[in-house]
């Protein structure tokens, strides 16, 4: 028996769940090859954090990747940013932006119908705004869009401008702190002047001449001061990837040192192209010691409460999943980043399901990967936040303490 | 039922492994005494101070007596100091030392031939090496050494002058902060003055005649401040004993109060006569309310890559245990410091298996001692540093935090 080398963390998002009549969706999908590294792996429940904190992907994905989300994470906004290719410096003040449908001073859809790409829109923003700082804006996917402002005595202590829920008025940005006040007027003045521009932008005139919402002004949220991190291949000599589909997991991995790669076909929903993800996702330990692939579609499922889709996507990921099997000289991870219960149709803080496979595992008696048989594993119970660690044991790539 | 009063805590340090084709050393040997006190007995894993974190034996037995090693750990210098029988002071500053074989200003070897024994060139280095603070040198086993420097104005924040692989250059001693110079010069000193000794020494020169390698230069490491702690006797209110054959791990219990009780015939090694150490723990009982026994060997089979050496010697313990399963009126603890897998030949942050015995304890159905096993017993996964105040609690000796 020798000793793993590299690492694969496989996050399926959200698919950890709750029993529906007495099944979870894990329970119920067909999935041989996931039972197959259950069998051949030791097994375990896994608290997002801590017992009981139900957390959001990107805290629960910096928690997976070993740090502690409660000294790290400072908002939405700089993960989002990094997604989008911002380089980021420290002390910008970055944001997620929604572009989104008003009517008479109040929002009648917070996506814009959902709009396919804002490119055009985005580029009259970043050309036609003068504000009193630098301004970085950005598209993302679908009606979704980066921002960054740069400059001194900027501050992110500063509220939304999400209304949060259709029907509601759109807000104006206070500030929090006196030190945010002149963010504040910034912010404003920023959404004055996206709402004049995209009002008469061809773009919109198209969309209400088609029937479609017009995408007439920008959500701001999580606000976020960008700081010095300490990137995943300083903290562990790893050189790292991530291959994800959403650009907030991107964002994670680009904003902590990991290489990203694309493929093709990756779409963060329940009809994405796994198979292409997991063969980019082994292509990329020929050149890297640990590689971060998230499957998001269950996490969807999920919110939208459909129980069938769920436990096919389940189906769908295991087929995908044969070549993982049977890795050498790898150690692979199976895990969820949080429970997304159908019954709940948000994230929970229920423990997900881990299995780790791979050269010196103490492999345990559990046979099938769901959350009731993990929680029977040799891994016990444990937090998102010592996988890491127990990885780098496992891989020999850790100091001792002491002598 | 009534309620045990004593606490018999054994450390078979290094035992816990990995498994190699599909079973770990304890799952290979044959052990009728160890499986019974696991099916007597609650089983669990346990992490030596955290999961993921791999110890040495220093840091591993603190954690096991229920000190926070990342709050009372400084070193191995003042541990090893207090295992030869320097009787320490707060503020000494303490150091191990390996007599070494140095040739043209290169070590070629660390350990001078594994020399036996010391005492004579230890005595002539305490005798004629005069320094500008009070010198207090003291062999240990084979060719290591303990070494105090006490009086004002000393700090351990200096390098250490031991290359740490054979075919390099000797090592100066350098001072990490301003406030360390005249330490560092102090050991620089003192390495000077030892070499002019040993150099002409008689027992060298009988050494170079009979071709063994002269132990001709001393390396320094481990340096740590010596600070005041709370005893065990402190802390606990019981009076304990340690058996053990290391210096490191008499000097750990020396350090925090624990009565040394030597046993003939103990080595560290394979070659080690259990059946009297256990029957000198069993005695020790008697008049302590606590003993911590130390048997080794183990460690050594995992270090050097012996599987079969590793499956013996727990057979070997095993037979010496018989005594053990029948003890009343005791808690018996079973457990490993660390893991030592084979395949990594050396420490690793695996969790270590754990079983206690005794009256009131919630039995459970584990039949067997080993890794895989105990990770199905009703302890559960537990740390080290919580093991001290589940057994406080078992005996009844705990106080009540509320009302």
């Amino acid at each position: 028996m020798g000793i793993a080398r590299k690492i694969l963390l496989v996050v399926l998002d959200g698919v950890s769940d709750r029993p529906l009549d007495d099944k979870t969706p894990l329970q119920m999908a067909n999935k041989p090859n996931l039972d197959s590294i259950a069998r051949l792996g030791i097994n375990g429940i896994m608290d997002p954090v801590a017992p009981g904190i139900r957390t959001g992907s990107d805290v629960a994905h910096l928690a997976l990747l070993g740090y502690d989300p409660y000294k790290v994470y400072n908002g939405r906004g700089p993960l989002e940013a990094a997604g989008v290719g911002i380089q980021l410096k420290k002390g910008d003040i970055a944001f997620r932006c929604n572009f989104a449908t008003m009517k008479d001073g109040i929002i009648v859809d917070r996506r814009a119908g959902r709009m396919r790409d804002n490119s055009e829109l985005a580029k009259a923003i970043q050309e036609g705004v003068k504000l009193d700082a630098e301004l970085i804006f950005k598209r993302s996917t679908g009606h979704r869009a980066a921002m960054v402002l740069r400059g001194k005595g900027l501050s992110s202590n500063v509220t939304s401008s999400d209304p949060k829920h259709e029907g509601e008025p759109v807000k104006s940005v206070h500030a929090i702190g006196p030190e945010s006040e002149r963010t504040a007027n910034i912010l404003n003045e920023f959404i004055k002047q996206s709402e004049n521009i995209l009002e008469n932008h061809p773009i919109n005139t198209e969309r209400k001449r088609s029937g479609k919402p017009p995408a007439n002004t920008i959500l701001i949220r999580g606000a976020g001061t960008v700081q010095k991190i300490e990137t995943f291949p300083e903290r562990y000599g790893l050189k790292g990837a991530v291959i994800a589909a959403t650009g907030l997991i991107i964002g994670i991995g680009i904003r902590y040192g990991l290489d990203y790669i694309e493929t093709e076909g990756a779409t963060g929903g329940v009809d994405s192209n796994i198979s292409a993800k997991v063969k980019n996702a082994i292509n990329a330990l020929n050149d890297h010691d640990f590689v971060l692939l998230n499957i998001k579609g269950a996490d969807e499922s999920g919110h939208d409460g459909r129980i069938e889709e769920k436990t096919q996507f389940i189906s769908k990921i295991d087929k995908a999943f044969e070549p993982i099997v049977g890795l050498e000289d790898t150690l692979v991870v199976v895990t969820a980043d949080h429970s997304t219960p159908i019954a709940v149709r948000d994230h929970s803080a229920d423990p997900v399901p881990v299995m780790i496979k791979g050269s010196g595992i103490r492999v345990d008696n559990v046979r099938t990967y769901d959350e009731i048989s993990a929680a029977t594993g040799g891994l016990n119970r444990i937090c998102s936040m010592d996988l890491m660690p127990i990885l780098m044991d496992l891989i020999d790539n850790t100091k001792k303490f002491g002598a």
